[in-house]
């Protein structure tokens, strides 16, 4: 700790005045669940975790911990998957009281919510006035939309809407120093100088602390209809991808695949699961076409273009939804992949995405790579394929000790990031870089790139108290990656 | 100047000896054409314009310049509207022999192309494989895409397809110091650290030269249909807005307005123009439809759309184009309009946005404020409505003195200014800052959001010679804006 035990004492003293005794939370077993991120790889420490109720609390907040040189974490609703919210020894500050809507006006097709908010309610208050705000992914229910934009999360809207960066209006932010930027502007343009608001989606809280956002709305699909195809390899599923994303271009929702093996984990583990197809297929593809059209046919183009699919040898077998009960069955097939792996032992996961062009190249030679290196081992290579962002995860092989396994991951990564990085793609492409990839990202990243990232950090937190050593260190005094 | 003539002798000597003399030009006439920008507005002065034809040459060219303390203008094809490309006693370093093509990959849906390509030759080698680059706008003939990207540039495919900054998957950028960070990935999701791309575009050259972009491209629409509608008032024809985002999404591809007297210039001095409704109309509109689906019928969209308009009041006469010259010539309805406004004497510009619940509000009072304070005045507010964009110009009185009305400038700036600001817009919408916008900005920018800038500037450009003085003056030194 780079702060003295009587820094920290009046530091909590002065907060506690602030914000009063109830919201500044030091007993080991209140702050518990805030040191530990959510995959239980790594374990931190902090001398409290604080709940500002409001942005000037938030700014109260980081203005005495700058003075006192005491380093703040921000925390939403503590789902992500890099180690990124795991503290070192400073202040946890939870932006869960922040959870105020602020506004919704659907003629600005935007809605202005504070950074608690979870993303679920997000998604319901756009709901209530008919539109559809399309951030989605697996944590919705309990990740709050303030760590949805400090990652720029993905998920499975992203072929259709973009990714968490381009659903963003407008920030309030509070700065290293305590100072609040208002930069809450609900427009669809706006060149008055450098682009702010993108620093700070992404940064992870490195740069800065988002309080508050204005995000955009779209109209409300009327129909949806999902497909569940089985192919005979990932090469027919990303020419298939590149048929249909000609042909019905942005009506495309969704394309998602998984392995045999993934299938397989879900039916076992999964409870309800219900297999969608009568034979094998070596490799499947959830799509999905939606409308906000009244006269559109969803259901008629995607038969048409899985039929075209078949036609030209790349579609092995495929089955479309019914009804919104069949269409959530087959969504879950794919959602719950997430969560089975678990029960398949250890998991060694790289988040990872290459041009589309090379997708398939790199789902063969990485495939090949590590099963040369580990017999046994199991490929689950699943995601956002329209993307060209994998969850290229290696389940170990069955009866490994798993501490052994898992004691490999070091080693994996250097295959699949060679392959990556030969084929320049992104070794971090929606879960972000925080802990477990900081070393990654300097092995990888552009050096020239990696000193502006240092040079923007410094300039907007010269003292390296905003989630220090998180994406890029700072100084030698970076605390390293600390496993549980 | 803040370098001496020895410095500047030395530096010339340089830059002929890495580049050849023919491309280092001094001569008086031969480098007119860069110290004046498009709208004759300001007039700079320049050492020389310096012709790189490679990457590395205008890397070596900056690390020139870097060492020698002398500043840089970056110019494409000098269209730019708010000064931004005036040089104040530097270099011009022009990116007009960067002009390859370096790849089209139809199946990364992307093009990575050099920063002097001309915007209009991008377009057509997307087209070439059948793709679409969206980005449109009145100078594509001769603006070059390396601008477009510094200036995030707007035109009339932003409601569909988003501005320059939407469309860059990828840059290439030559640093202050001379390094080239290579940025240029052709992937659709990539969190490996801060997005660095974001930063150098629409700062116009004030942190970095672009030199190089990988740009995503679309599926080409396989239909459109083009209607031109006569409305009441600005209020009906955003209301008709709202109704048509809702019914057609993202196939409404343009939503452009203008008043009656923008029509009655056009057709006054714009040959071959022809009047597309008999009746006269206080409002226009050119809506234009879109798709990409083979069986779509965007014809019987907009019929159905612009009916149920007239059913509820909104629209008094409608038509819609029957073929491709028919959709051309009502286009060009709308963009000999930017033209023929000088025609009419002097035009006082504004690029203002608000948010579009707002867009009607400010029309009319922007217009009640301006016409009280000069009577005769003539209000041309046109442009991107869908986007709450704004071309809100102001034609002199008749028979008034061109330069004694030109002199008012400033005041119909601040009536202007002052309503966009209260209602939360930007005085920037498209067009970007340079000079002509830098004291505005430092007078409605938010204090903590300029404070950032400037930080963000000095940390890239800690000698301040990347294109100084625009968007935010560092120092007191800051050249003042000169007008011709």
């Amino acid at each position: 700790m780079p702060f003295s035990q009587d820094t920290a004492h009046t530091l909590i003293a002065t907060l506690r005045e602030q914000l009063g005794d109830r919201h500044v939370l030091t007993a080991a077993e209140d702050i518990a669940p805030a040191l530990v991120e959510s995959r239980g790889l790594y374990r931190g420490t902090a001398l409290a975790v604080v709940r500002p109720g409001s942005t000037e609390e938030v700014a109260a907040t980081v203005r005495a911990c700058s003075e006192a040189g005491v380093p703040i974490v921000a925390q939403g609703g503590n789902t992500g998957l890099v180690g990124g919210g795991v503290p070192y020894g400073g202040i946890v500050l939870s932006l869960a009281r922040l959870d105020c809507v602020r506004s919704v006006s659907p003629g600005d097709a935007a809605i202005t919510v504070e950074a608690g908010v979870i993303l679920a309610d997000v998604q319901a208050a756009a709901d209530e006035v008919g539109m559809l705000f399309p951030l989605s992914y697996a944590s919705e229910g309990s990740a709050r939309i303030g760590g949805s934009l400090a990652t720029n999360a993905g998920g499975t809207a992203v072929l259709a809407y973009g990714n968490a960066r381009e659903l963003v209006l407008g920030l309030e932010v509070v700065l290293a120093d305590g100072r609040i930027w208002n930069g809450l502007k609900a427009l669809r343009k706006n060149n008055a100088g450098y682009d702010l608001k993108h620093l700070f989606i992404g940064s992870e809280g490195t740069l800065g602390i988002i309080t508050a956002a204005v995000l955009k709305l779209f109209p409300k699909p009327l129909s949806r209809s999902v497909g569940f195809v089985g192919l005979p390899s990932f090469r027919a599923a990303v020419e298939l991808f590149q048929h249909m994303s000609r042909a019905a271009d942005r009506d495309l929702t969704a394309f998602e695949v998984m392995p045999r093996f993934g299938l397989e984990i879900v039916l076992k583990h999964a409870p309800g699961s219900v297999r969608p197809l009568a034979g094998d297929h070596a490799v499947y593809a959830l799509v999905e076409l939606s409308s906000t059209r009244p006269n559109a046919d969803t259901g008629e183009d995607l038969e048409g273009m899985l039929a075209a699919g078949i036609e030209n040898g790349l579609v092995e077998d495929a089955t479309i939804g019914t009804s919104e009960a069949q269409n959530a069955g087959l969504w879950a097939l794919r959602e719950n992949l997430s969560d089975v792996q678990k029960a398949e032992g250890g998991s060694i996961k790289h988040d990872v995405s290459v041009p589309l062009s090379r997708l398939a190249d790199f789902l063969e030679q990485a495939t090949a790579a590590c099963e040369r290196e580990m017999p046994g081992l199991r490929v689950c290579a699943f995601g956002h394929a329209g993307d060209g962002n994998i969850h290229f995860n290696l389940s170990q092989p069955v009866g490994m000790d798993k501490a052994a396994y898992l004691a490999e991951w070091g080693r994996f990564n250097r295959i699949v990031h060679d392959i990556v990085s030969e084929m320049d793609g992104s070794i971090a492409a929606e879960h972000g870089i925080g802990l477990i990839k900081r070393d990654e990202l300097a092995l990888y990243g552009d050096p020239v790139g990696l000193d502006l990232m240092r040079r923007v950090k410094a300039a907007l937190d010269p003292h390296d108290l905003m989630n220090p050593g998180k994406i890029v260190a700072l100084g030698d005094d970076a605390p390293a990656a600390l496993p549980v």
